[in-house]
């Protein structure tokens, strides 16, 4: 096994060796930009793992962790495009350094791409594949629907709430994991462990996600701390401070979450404290933990030596014990 | 083999009873609402009756089928955004009826839902159709791009605009019977020639698409005659005036399609005289004949019973003889 920053460095040397432009240019250059914009390459780089875990050979699964890196960025692009979003990593989003039809149709372009990607393998291995992914690109796609259905809902369950992070975010996490051990021709059983470990690491990090965007250190937090407030998000945070709050506080958040302010300054250090003192800081540290340990219980029935498992145990505290 | 309008019964009982709505709604609703506004149901036809020369079970194609018309549907969606069309069939397109973001989301969801309904054969039918979907799907968007890039170029070549038309429309007929003669396991050289000479049709199609436009019964045709006139769209009549005129009306030609006219009345008389004067409406005639007996030379070659060639070729001249 390798290290992550290896896998990551072997990931990126293949993105660079790819190459995306063709004609139309149109078409094609948005592509290679978005794919070149950086990002951490984490599901790629659990693709290329996993795959290790499995065989000796991960660099047959470099087609399949590109996939993913592929349909993640089209995901972005046309996200951005929903959210209105200026800035992706830094630098302009694809429909605003182009145009909104640009970016839908190269975002088109790219999720037949990421299923092309898949076509190196033999054909029980590709149905396989395309199975996985088209059940997960389906599940990311209801999870966008239900985040934009939530906007307007004011009745949002914990259970709702959950459901719309496992699809939006972390059934890519387990699906990225389990390509590789597709790929890398793992038991059945192994295959379903290593998804659910994906799945269940992925929610505690959209939910560490909430927590630190309240919480975080703005020195080492990459984005503005207090965004989700500032934009009213219904995160885990806040319904849970709703459950726990008594008539009076639970109106006063649900003002303070209908309202657009100039200077938020108030507004964060108001919905933090209601946070805090309401116990729900403390429930979506709990939650994050569980989530984790499922993961990690998960993990521990999965048929692998022990030296892999410390590798994904330690990936998955690396990844819970963030402050980015 | 059965009728025309038999397959196409089939087809939409098939399209009926298949259940495209579920949670969340929001996402699956705007599939149903395209899915059931009607059409000739061309393609999926097409893929049923291709099946249906090869083998008797051509209700084996049926997800085949309505994989295309979910695909051609999904490119429906995507374009009447970036056309900005409020109207499809004569009804409220997605986006109209719902909103952009509902257009690009529920659009994307359509583009995973047309692979997957692939997942139904076995893994070498699988792969060989996602293939051949994949490739044709790229080409498609390839298509527009090129006809997004042309409506602001003067400098478009007849082999340009044959290419952007071939990649818009035509590949995807070639594809939707090949895919019917995949799925009857058809021999490689009968996929081929059968994709041909849908290729063929397909741009003999557009062509004959490009002519009514100008020339077509205002009576019968469904659109408004002109209307390619009117935005002054780069069509092969337009082309080949250009090619075929002197330089004073050609200086005409450019200047009426670069002018946006209250009342376009004269305006498309006048490019109509032009088109008949220049030659340039003969010369379309004589291209659509071309590419239609390209169509019929291929199916010749064609390893299939002579009244299986017969249908084919009654349907191709059907198509080319229709004035809507």
């Amino acid at each position: 096994m390798l290290s992550i920053e290896k896998y990551q460095e072997e990931f990126v040397t293949f993105l660079k060796d790819y190459s995306f432009v063709k004609e139309p240019k149109g078409l094609y250059q948005p592509i290679e930009y978005i794919l070149n914009l950086g990002g951490k390459r984490l599901r790629p780089v659990l693709t290329l793992m996993t795959a290790n875990i499995f065989s000796s050979d991960y660099k047959n699964a470099l087609n399949a962790a590109l996939s993913i890196e592929v349909f993640h960025n089209f995901s972005l692009v046309h996200d951005d495009i929903m959210d209105d979003a200026p800035l992706r990593r830094g630098e302009e989003t694809v429909h605003e350094k182009w145009d909104t039809n640009t970016g839908i149709l190269s975002g088109d372009a790219m999720l037949i791409m990421a299923y092309q990607l898949f076509e190196t393998y033999d054909p029980e291995v590709f149905l396989a594949l395309a199975k996985l992914f088209s059940k997960t690109a389906l599940e990311v796609c209801e999870g966008q629907q239900y985040d934009i259905d939530f906007e307007t809902r004011n009745d949002v369950t914990i259970a709702e709430y959950l459901k719309m992070i496992e699809y939006k975010t972390a059934v890519l996490v387990g699906a990225a994991m389990k390509m590789g051990a597709i790929v890398a021709h793992a038991s059945e059983e192994d295959q379903t462990g290593i998804y659910d470990f994906g799945r269940y690491l992925g929610i505690a990090f959209q939910l560490q996600d909430d927590y630190l965007d309240a919480f975080g250190d703005p020195k080492t937090f990459g984005k503005q701390v207090g965004g989700d407030i500032i934009e009213n998000k219904k995160t885990y945070l806040y319904l849970k401070a709703l459950e726990f709050s008594a008539a009076s506080e639970k109106e006063e958040l649900q003002k303070l979450f209908a309202s657009t302010v100039e200077d938020s300054t108030t507004k964060i250090e108001r919905a933090k404290t209601i946070f805090q003192t309401s116990g729900s800081a403390e429930a979506t540290k709990k939650a994050i933990l569980e989530y984790t340990n499922k993961a990690f219980e998960v993990l521990d029935a999965l048929n692998i030596l022990e030296d892999k498992k410390a590798l994904l145990k330690a990936f998955g505290n690396n990844l819970m014990n963030r402050t980015v």
